[in-house]
């Protein structure tokens, strides 16, 4: 018999997140509107898709293992070091190999109650102990995590700002001070897929060097390529090297590479996503405002609407969308779950939830 | 400071292969014709190229975790069960899942001496010890690796077949009989890459849900899409679940399944690419031949040409290649390091090299 690993043998064959094609496949049926994923509906640049065109001729050729073009782009739009960068397979990749090099059974990491589950998975994937903080008024509780990394000396702490699931924005100076303040021994990973809907000049200035903070970006959001698999991290060149001890070197693909060069090339598409975004947004919230709910304020491409009573309501009303072929997901923990959350999307998919969300409330 | 888990602290970060890519800003020049990374110069069907394009449009929505579509035309096209297969990115990605389920500084891990190098990286990067058994007149040493594992009571056993980077092949009964007569407790990782280029009947009869072996695939050779990065395994349904315990679900992006999809469907384009390569690998033999060194027979896309001295000598003859602009690549090992490895290519790339070669080796 096969015999696994010890902290393999303990773990669910679990996914932390069940696609929407397994919900299309068991119910047989197609989804109108994808507004569950935070996925971009308005799509990448036209110059991006012509580039993926452009280079599919070749992709015969191993993709450069080092993504140095790539790399090049990013450190001359943010105005850091190569070695400040790692690629990798979307943030989602680059956090398990930031658990596999940091997370063992001896070690403990801090994260919200409620925060990215898939942050989770890496970690007790490498027999991690988690430490869950609740959130604050539905914000990350950046005292809290502080707080508790103190006191059970944990050697990574986990924020997503913006916040997914609840959308929410802490301000440069929080995060400045958050880092300041941040335990002997423990590891800032700052998740910010969503940074490039949040104030420009309310991202925290945080030097690359600084040996307590890794950042994660992708160009699965802002960026419209969620279907390509490409993000990066920014940190201290010392543990952007050791990312070399064990990444899989060809696991980025070369239209990926070449499709995240253009994007970043092509800013003023990606401010105009950014304004539809925005668009969106107030299309959701004034359609929650009509239908008497409140939404939590977001910055990121997406808002949690506050379905007022428990999670047993809020998971009556996201059947009802999915049972209206509109894909929507939801928080899973207390108090977050009395929300669901909805992705924007172009106008015909608002349209489309504009004409279901009050018929489902009202039969509820 | 970042503390690291232990097994990492120990690892160089070293990068299995640096490719071409580098080699070409390291000396700023760019290769006329890439023959070292046994990528398909003859490149995907025409039909998997217009899928591509078609799909980037779609490009914007996460692929579907599950790749169900693909492991239903797998499941199709080798008639096995879905719930033996598990998509990755690229065998790379999925021996690197592979080595994490079993693998830990206890484990003992059989390969031969000069295989592939990517595995051994996985192995190591979780602490493995490695056993490694020299090939035997340049095949992979079938009853060594047996009795070595036997000996050391190895978890894991590797075998690539087609070997690479000899090229050199076992027949299907060597192959069932190695099956048979595995060791109790280990697992034969049966690396087939190549295996497009072998004979059709004589790949091995294995049961998928043979608890002994899992068998890794790509699309990377026959299918000509190295860049896209796609392959999967084959074992037993507990075993492939299991990998659902630790991989990134949402790795393998949404071109490389769509893409895969229709290579598999073209299995004339394929056999068409086995001839060209066929044809490719006879114009390289007989280029040997004329230049009177010999070659080792091979059922793969490359041909590991044997420049009949050391490996000084051998090194020699690629760095000359390499400064007419042709990449290639040679073996790692004694006694397999006496050869170059030149995968096949275009006709106007062989030409290329039979222009350059014997001027190359008559000035050494």
């Amino acid at each position: 018999m096969v015999k696994y690993s010890k902290v393999i043998e303990g773990l669910p064959s679990s996914v932390p997140f069940v696609g929407p094609e397994a919900q299309e496949r068991n119910n047989n049926m197609k989804f109108l509107a994808r507004l569950g994923a935070n996925e971009s509906n308005f799509g990448p640049s036209p110059k991006v898709l012509e580039a993926i065109k452009q280079s599919a001729d070749d992709v015969w050729m191993y993709a450069d293992p080092e993504s140095h073009d790539l790399k090049v782009s990013i450190s001359a739009h943010l105005a850091i070091k190569s070695e400040n960068i790692v690629v990798g397979e979307g943030i989602d990749g680059l956090l398990g190999y930031l658990c596999r090099l940091l997370v063992n059974p001896d070690v403990r990491v801090v994260t919200s109650k409620g925060a990215y589950p898939t942050f989770n998975y890496h970690v007790s994937g490498f027999g991690g102990h988690l430490i869950l903080v609740p959130y604050k008024n539905d914000y990350e509780n950046v005292e809290g995590l502080l707080r508790e990394a103190e006191k059970t000396t944990a050697s990574l702490i986990y924020l997503a700002n913006p916040d997914n699931p609840m959308g929410t924005f802490h301000s440069r100076a929080t995060i400045e001070r958050m880092v300041e303040n941040l335990p002997e021994n423990a590891l800032l990973c700052l998740d910010e897929a969503y940074s490039e809907f949040a104030p420009k000049d309310e991202l925290p200035d945080i030097d690359p060097e600084n040996p307590k903070v890794i950042r994660m970006r992708t160009f699965s959001k802002g960026y419209g390529l969620a279907g390509i698999r490409i993000g990066y991290a920014i940190g201290p060149a010392d543990l952007i090297k050791s990312f070399e001890k064990i990444r899989n070197h060809f696991g980025i693909n070369l239209l990926a590479q070449r499709a995240a060069i253009v994007a970043l090339e092509d800013q003023e598409y990606l401010a105009s996503v950014v304004k539809k975004v925005e668009i969106s947004k107030e299309g959701i919230v004034e359609l929650a405002s009509e239908c008497g709910l409140k939404t939590i304020p977001s910055c990121t491409n997406f808002v949690a609407i506050d379905c007022g009573r428990d999670t047993k309501f809020a998971k009556a009303v996201l059947n009802g969308l999915i049972d209206e072929k509109i894909f929507v997901r939801m928080p899973f923990f207390e108090p977050q779950n009395r929300c669901i959350r909805i992705s924007v999307g172009k106008p015909e998919d608002i349209e489309l939830l504009r004409q279901k969300l009050p018929v489902i409330l009202s039969s509820l």
